[in-house]
């Protein structure tokens, strides 16, 4: 391919740290275009907030370029009120979904070759009267997809779950066949395509302690997930376990999975954020696009300090760049 | 004290590793006397099937000397049938549960000062025609203790389980205030008795992803788990939480914690594992004597061979005997 990666980022909150830490690693040099989706006025009040040199670049398709140290590329979105960094405004809740829009509708024209996500304010944005439950779901919406899956990513560990955002009492009903059917082909297939792995080992965790023992501790492994996990193996998919979470993570399997499937958030999430806590990375599979966002919050309290970890975003953009040169 | 740190040693079911992992530490040096509840011929066979140099010495109450590299000293019960190592025989079911009965024994009666327990096969135990969940119900009933708590340990993390072995499904029910009183008061007292730590901070983890997120994933953490904390706190407690899962093993609460509470197996265990694979111990909190224990299986394929890795059995011994330390 002739031009560029071309990476949309949207910071999220403007009165977080995702301004700041776009900032800060817009001082290197990276293989690709960021075009940053945001306000123009804002990103220069916070560059001047850190003392980083800051040259905002307006986007334009025609134009070529990769990134220089001190500049990024902007698809300026007008801010509704004044950013103060640390203090939340609902007068931006629609500000923040704006740049989101754009930034989804880019990658569904084919403009872009993925978007990257710094960290939004559920609260705020629900408050500004849009109901707005989270990224993955926003983009899911409007890019028409109806099932998406969450993966995390860290040096040496994928871990993609069947269940996110649920409360526990409701994980072991949430678990059927069907579920897993959609997840697993959703991880299989975008494996393949965005990370250009030719036939994806999926490593599954059980749902209960020791994956259930035998039956002894719960029935889901014998009467639901060991009989999905046979009808995909019947369809060519290359699937161990299910293995019980307490022993799946250990290098001899970790070695040889391209993903483990957790069950449930608490179940494969500790893990991975232990291994590579300040550097891990959340990637929505089942897009028609590939999006990668930082795996924390907005920390206000650091906002325009100067001090907040740029190591997530830094592993949401490398990822963005490595998944997007799979496609060219 | 002037006699030596009394261990009692029951390597479990004889056609495991057990039996292999205790003669390979004994051809080291400890600084207590390690005395093995088992068959003395079962024991000699094995050493030959590893090729190690192995002396029994009989268990004598008045001797006060402790390990030699390549002896044990020996508290002989005869087992039922001959044993092949890596072949289960029920036969040896009821000789397996007399080895825990008089260990266990034997610390309520103040001859030891803790028992160390290797693998045993559950199954096999209960074809023997002997109702058998497992070591912690075993040593809880012969002691009459109601309520244990299930510890894991290793370097820098230990781990305790508000539940252990029940289905996912029925976790969130069997989070109560009162279950949480009883279990941080048994880690509360024997953090303080049995790791001699003087005012032990627990940090507690919340039953649902994000703990709850302000009741947006779940309500437990705020009508169940906050109350039982704030009551437990107005005690005099020092406890932490709840806090997320994915967020609670990051250094700097784990360099500030004596304990990380999990409200379940699965949320606390991969973790642990993964952070001390081959070299984690497992602690029954809550019992009037110490145990610890492999946190491993009977590894049947390996018995015999020389190839089981003894950092579980080691890290079991060397916590069993850095605990007596503290009664001292």
């Amino acid at each position: 391919m002739s031009r560029p990666i071309k990476i949309a980022v949207t910071p999220g909150e403007p009165a977080g740290i995702g301004p700041d830490l776009i900032i800060k690693l817009a001082q290197e040099a990276w293989q690709a275009q960021l075009v940053v989706f945001a306000d123009s006025d804002m990103l220069m009040a916070r560059a001047k907030d850190l003392d980083l040199p800051l040259t905002l670049i307006d986007y334009d398709p025609a134009i070529e370029d990769i990134q220089a140290p001190g500049s990024l590329f902007i698809k300026h979105i007008s801010k509704s009120a004044d950013v103060v960094a640390g203090t939340l405004d609902s007068e931006n809740g629609l500000y923040v979904v704006e740049t989101l829009r754009e930034a989804c509708q880019a990658n569904i024209d084919g403009d872009f070759d993925a978007v990257v996500t710094g960290p939004v304010h559920k609260g705020i944005i629900n408050q500004a009267g849009v109901s707005f439950s989270g990224h993955t779901e926003f983009f899911a919406y409007q890019s028409n997809t109806i099932d998406v899956v969450m993966l995390l990513a860290t040096e040496g560990l994928n871990v993609a779950l069947a269940t996110t955002h649920i409360p526990l009492e409701y994980v072991a009903k949430a678990i059927t066949g069907t579920r897993l059917h959609k997840v697993i082909h959703i991880i299989h297939t975008d494996l393949k395509l965005k990370f250009g792995i030719k036939k994806p080992r999926i490593y599954v965790c059980g749902l209960n302690p020791h994956a259930g023992e035998d039956g002894h501790i719960g029935t889901e492994e014998i009467n639901t997930i060991t009989p999905a996990l046979n009808e995909l193996r019947e369809e060519g998919l290359d699937i161990i376990g299910p293995l019980p979470a307490d022993t799946i993570f250990q290098p001899k399997y970790l070695e040889d999975a391209d993903v483990v499937l957790a069950m449930y958030h608490d179940q494969g999430l500790p893990v991975l954020k232990y291994k590579g806590f300040g550097a891990s990375v959340n990637i929505t599979l089942g897009l028609p696009f590939i999006r990668t966002s930082v795996d924390h919050g907005t920390a206000l309290d650091l906002a325009g300090t100067g001090n907040a970890d740029a190591g997530s975003f830094r592993k949401a953009l490398e990822k963005a760049i490595e998944l997007a040169q799979h496609q060219q």
